[in-house]
């Protein structure tokens, strides 16, 4: 087994800090995206959507999506749970990590990449209205995502999960293109600091 | 248990698919997104994001998101599997129907909620330019799906999943923004059609 890793890229980094959590080790292929080295043949060949990460089975399989992999992994050792438990956990949490990557990662991806003159080489055409309109879905989920984590440790149920690991790197990843976690807004600043605090995060 | 639903919209339509291919019978709440009954304060009491479709649990566990919906019923009544078996096809069928979420349907409605002129009252700020940036990303995603389809009968692996549905009412979407299937896509057609003429498509 294979993982064709990204570097700072989020998506790659979700991946690295779920395998942390699980305490799984994956031997990683350093695939440089700012290089361009996912569109190579050799890496189209292996994913024609030329996206990082993607985990390589020994039989060949390729599975791409940073969940799927997540998923993956989740039904091969499934302690500690990170998906959740029971089915209506398990629908929470999948619906919290949806709310995290539709709502918050996207829209912080959309400012970076629509905005940020070194995206003109990723992005087929940069609408820098588009990124601008996403500064306030960020800020506005996050006001949402406050009130939600009054008196709660993690986002989704009692345990940690895949969806604060989503949220943790849309966080990261707003300093990029400088979108700042709004004034006062103390429960996100306690949760991102506690996320931020775990030995995983640095995966 | 109530399901709140949306009529004609995609993602409702998506979680009644489901459940007539799982033969699930479950009371419908009609929300008419158009006369906002989606932002009344008892409906926002439910789901603070002001979506649906949400489900209402007995024990009146609120669950949003069409696919972590979705999931919920797969746990509860695992056959037939439509979120694929073992943990590579579960990861396949989880990579598949990202792919058909993000890349296309996700695509389609950003043409359609950007450009069309009925789309003002739910978007908050529609850009023309993203909305007409992302027939282009439609039209080449088909294509790449097109060649995936070669030979297959179903998106992910050998059986019908939840993949198969979010690209049948992804292509249905189309319609609306008046998107055409690009000329030549032979096996996009076959596999449209084959889809639609599930007696689960009238849901």
């Amino acid at each position: 087994m294979k993982l064709y890793d990204g570097g700072r890229a989020p998506n790659p980094r979700r991946v690295r800090i779920f395998l942390a959590e699980k305490g799984i080790s994956v031997p990683l292929v350093p695939v440089d995206i700012m290089k361009g080295e996912h569109k190579t043949p050799a890496f189209t060949s292996l994913n024609p959507m030329q996206r990082i990460p993607s985990l390589v089975l020994d039989d060949g399989t390729v599975i791409s999506e940073s969940i799927a992999i997540c998923r993956y992994f989740e039904a091969l050792q499934p302690e500690p749970a990170l998906f959740g438990r029971g089915p209506a956990g398990c629908a929470l949490v999948e619906m919290w990590q949806r709310r995290m990557e539709l709502d918050l990662l996207l829209a912080v991806a959309a400012v970076f990449r629509h905005t940020h003159p070194s995206m003109v080489t990723l992005e087929a055409q940069q609408v820098a209205e588009w990124g601008e309109a996403n500064r306030s879905r960020v800020a506005s989920f996050l006001t949402f995502l406050d009130g939600h984590l009054e008196g709660r440790e993690f986002v989704a149920g009692d345990e940690f999960s895949v969806a604060d690991i989503t949220g943790l790197v849309a966080v990261d990843f707003m300093r990029l293109p400088r979108i700042p976690v709004p004034e006062g807004l103390a429960n996100v600043k306690r949760w991102h600091g506690a996320l931020a605090a775990r030995p995983s995060a640095k995966a």
